[in-house]
């Protein structure tokens, strides 16, 4: 055992529906197993660490930690700021010209006198602050660096499941539950529900699965239109399934011609190498985040669809909506406020054994809750369209599945 | 007395959360009052009376209806056709050429025996029902029209309080609860909410209201972030108010200093008189809807807003977020619930008395419930920013009132 | 029209989910129908009327009068006393010696210019009501009694639904779904749900269904003892059914054996003449109440079921638990408050036409919502053993359906 | 570390809203952390122990592990069954005339292969298994045995909050939120809550605190009855605190003049020494239960304070209301789940180093979570009158606060 004197929190990346939690749990633990830990959240992720900018944890908020688990999105503050990228660093003026911003993070930490940092964030959060530890190694300073796996794309390799996305399929479906009546604002009306989630598919296949539970539970009266074909998921469209859109459009053209609706789920990342390519043929610019993924709110894969679709399955009109801040800004469900605490609780344990990794259930050691050595962690895991609940849903509406799709990050 | 021995509702407009327990209360009320008077719907409103394609309300459905009174949206359905837009029921091919769409709906219910016609809409809706009665006293035939006045808006002269608005501005205030949480998603964040509402800015005002509602309930640890401070309503802007843009651009820019985000509530309609000036100076069209509204959606304050205040009070990031759909879109919550119940229990009096109108409490008749004559219901009812809980609100957010603005309709 | 230019409002009897919302929905119909009338309700029932005892209605409750459907119990205050009870009425201090109650009350009525007397009770309080408009007629003052039927036994004739009687069956059901943990805390366990009802099994019946409708959207994982067959309800037992105690013994003693627990829903009232009869043969006196019931409280059918059942069922433990006064305190859930409004505003309807009577849905007539004559109003209609959906629990549960027992009251 | 094979969790003594929750913390913590470890549940606690008789935990209840914090009580079922209490073991036929329970039910334990026993119950179920591990140690069986400690009462010496005492506060509160209507059911209502809990009032007082801060979230309308004076908790008993009975009935009588109401929430303890001493004195016998303690449901403090006060303050009609058994056998709430996990998975890595203890909050070790060693556990820990929230709501009451009584168990 070699128990931290003093641990940092930060939180990094989009929001997801467990970073308030997470901060709460991570104090929390510390604080019951040993209130002697110094903790301090560097304010704004690697933004803070780099200007030396957190929060010191006092007695005070050791004693209502719990109203974290209260709160979405991230109290101490999230930035999109990434060490490895000097320009935007140097242009938000964090550091100098000349500065390599991982050498100010780590002078920082040694500073703080930081043993442990514990990084709650996407795979790019997480593996920045591997990096981290590794330079520090180099000058022989012990950093432990244990990540907790913030994402609603539940896209993480090698982990089963990922902080945040049960709740924000939760969320994505109460929102789908109140816009669903659109369905006949207008004669045959074509409401496309976009979700978040870049690459990845499960968060849309969750929030469709999500929202057929409602449908579960309510009473219909088809006599007076209160008719579950017309309030149901007609399609559910995913970056890793292949869709044959002839086939689909002529399926959902007599979906339309019975129930005059039709209602998709279409993952913000479903079709957007077809968009891209269509782009790219174009000549035009395709927009980019800080970490070089395509900004997809600049690339609308929705608005594709409703366009697309919209004229092949003969739709009058078209309605886009989507969820996704919605979803992934609320606190987190019960379910996730323990996902979190089976997470953060071990971040402690592993915190006292100086065991450095992402805390997550390992899919390649039978799903074992451990500290997942950060060279095993990458970003882009695909949802797996042969999973059963998928393959049932999909028969459910009467959909069939397409081939397995490679998609590229 | 002069007991009707079949009546007919139709919904026509936008959505609004009192569509669906509308028609369910008037099932209700009629079937318990005398089961022998018959019940038809019309489908998708005007549309269905044109072609008379209409639900039978059958003693199953009669025994049901309360369910209704748990979904959102119409399920009989809506549609924007207006009797007097002759070039648009062509074109939808609900008459032919040459024939009056007023006279095909006026024979359509002789045809179809209807003493008694419930419209459920807009002051558009509405007063496009009283034309049709008009008509058929000239041909004798006495049909009595009874309204009920559907706005999310709050806007309708002189309505005291329009079914549907209350939920509205609820559900605007729970999409807000999640979505503010963005507000340190990215240092000197700015998030503008665009709450739905043409010209008339009483439900930005009363989500702003019931949002606040929320924080009261909230507990705060501003040592760690949760600083009610941030998750705070910074600026509510309606089209009835004049905006000093300067001085509140100063006055927000200082509030961006101090806790690095400003969230600022923004009515579909404020400032669209400035934005429409804008546009016509640049000799750009102004999109219409079918009533010959601006078509809202196409103009954009919410984003003009981000933009123009952006820069001037200094925000690294904009977040634009609309809950329009969200809220219009859900089931009636229980104050609403009775306050249609209260107008639809009145209906049905009144159908037994031929009085026709649109029955609401009349702000003239010092807020008696009553059927309203038809000619004095009027669109357009601008928010009174001398309100007193909106004067108090403003007070307590800081932002000084400003002078009153005519909005032309 | 013979409009009323003061009203009061009065209850009286035990508590019922209705009261406070009947009251505020009265007050709301009336304000919005026609400020002008006054409005007084008489403090603690005939009590306050005896006494000259009541609230002025002022603009502020009328503007506020929403809040009461928020709360259960009656605000106004209830009491036992009865007119006709006269040494009661003394021995209170509320008459005379020599003084006629019914005398005193309606000189009270007059001496306050009451034109309508709302009374929201069981049976005795509408028809004591009705005996005080009798006694004014002969004296020519016109007084209109409008009687709302709160009972949660829903055993008025001829009324279907009685106010307050759906929130009391869900409150129970929500009691018992915490009680029922109980049923391992010893093995062979025997709980006993005693439900309030004097003569009537319908309430215990419907809880037993509302409790049943709980567990059809529980998960269920009997490997580990969540097993639905130890949550289920095992016997129904209600005063207008033959209980078969042998064979009903035989049947539980085989559930005990199988899931080691048994749980029964037992009418208040159910078996109680077998207890009286058993009391009085050992010449034991039967408590009664002021209007001459039974005083159930004292007589514990539930007691007797648990010691008789027990033993024959080998029961190793009994656990006796009564929801009475958890559901009949309950505030109004949202279906009963909208019953209550379709019963409050034909209220003022009728007040409007003077016409007197109990609301409710006449059985007798359609089950059509009218002001039902005094004399034809009678408490103890039983619980009819024929109702589909008591057919179908007891086949779900695998109880045999007694034949039908005549209730004495 | 010395990973166990095979562990064994068992529940015992009365229920609290933690313990079905606690089994599943353990198994999804297990099967989290090693899935290879076996899990057995005894069946009722010590008797399943004694006879063998217990579940194996498949891979399906690991998977749906989740399901067991929607419930409440204990789903692998509870008894009374004490390992010292000879005469009761052989009564219940699970020893044999001679045998020594301890000693079968060690013999079990080793013959099961059980490494590790996880216990959840009061002081005694806990301390029971600790004499187990010393009786097995002597026969260099190494068993660690890890209790939780489950408790409505939150009386255990040393820690600080025991397991279910939360969320028994939160339904007590719920309950007297309905119940407390009935104060104005009668003129002059004295409602006595009383709160289970043998010699400590903790729970009183916590329940007392829960519900006021429902009040704090209503809105009033005095001016109609809506009175927060007749809703306020008026008086709180509890073991710990000495009552000046004639000085509490006269500020009582003040309050029963004032409002016609007094709501008291009383330990089931409280004044129990009075009591059993005026039982005592007349000759009559104290009934106790099999470990000892004064079976409280046979004496009624509740009753005794109704009678004692209800003469002194004038009361016309008494209530005495229990909330135990609804509180105790609810599900957890999400601080319980909380509180549950943070311990269930402090004892997984317990079991891991064969660390025995109870795992609780260490008053005497800064409120450190920890396995505290057996010989420190007590139960009886008297509630602190002078915890601040207690001091402040006695003030907020106008009750003055007594002298420390010092409470025999």
């Amino acid at each position: 055992m070699n128990k931290p004197k003093k641990v940092a929190i930060l939180t990094a990346g989009g929001l997801a529906p467990c970073l308030s939690s997470a901060i709460g749990s991570l104090i929390e633990r510390y604080t019951e197993i040993d209130p002697s830990i110094e903790i301090i959240c560097y304010r704004s992720g690697y933004k803070g660490l780099l200007l030396g900018d957190s929060y010191a944890v006092t007695p005070k908020i050791r004693e209502n930690a719990a109203l974290l688990h209260k709160f979405g999105g991230s109290p101490i503050g999230n930035s999109r700021v990434k060490l490895t990228n000097v320009k935007d660093c140097i242009k938000r003026g964090l550091v100098q010209e000349g500065q390599d911003p991982q050498k100010v993070a780590a002078d920082q930490l040694v500073k703080d006198g930081v043993d442990v940092l514990h990084t709650i964030g996407g795979d790019d959060t997480n593996t920045a602050a591997a990096d981290l530890a590794a330079f520090l190694a180099k000058n022989d300073y012990g950093l432990t660096v244990i990540g907790l796996p913030k994402t609603i794309d539940n896209d993480v390799f090698p982990i089963k499941q990922s902080l945040g996305a049960w709740t924000a399929a939760e969320q994505g479906a109460q929102y789908f539950q109140n816009v669903v009546a659109e369905y006949n604002a207008n004669p045959r009306m074509l409401i496309v529900h976009e979700v978040m989630g870049r690459n990845c598919g499960w968060l849309t296949a969750a929030t469709a699965m999500e929202y057929r539970k409602l449908l579960d539970r309510s009473e219909w009266l088809p006599e007076i239109g209160l008719d579950r074909a017309a309030y149901e998921v007609h399609g559910v469209f995913v970056p890793e399934m292949e869709i044959d859109l002839a086939a689909e459009a002529k399926r959902l053209r007599e979906v339309m011609d019975k129930v005059d609706c039709v209602n998709i789920f279409v993952s913000e990342g479903a079709g957007v190498d077809a968009i891209v390519a269509e782009m790219q043929a174009k000549g035009q610019e395709v927009p980019r985040d800080a970490f070089g993924h395509i900004k997809l709110d600049a690339v609308n894969p929705g608005k594709w669809f409703g366009e697309q679709f919209a004229e092949m399955i003969g739709a009058e009109k078209t309605l886009i909506q989507k969820s996704g801040y919605f979803a992934r800004a609320s606190a987190s469900n019960v379910d996730d406020i323990r996902l979190i605490k089976s997470c953060a609780d071990l971040a402690v344990e592993c915190a006292f054994r100086r065991e450095s990794g992402v805390i997550g259930h390992d899919e390649d050691n039978g799903n074992v809750l451990r500290a997942i050595e950060f060279p095993r962690i990458k970003g882009g895991k695909p949802f797996d369209i042969d999973t059963p609940w998928f393959v049932q849903m999909l028969a459910g509406i009467g959909q069939s599945k397409g081939a397995r799709v490679e998609v590229s990050h």
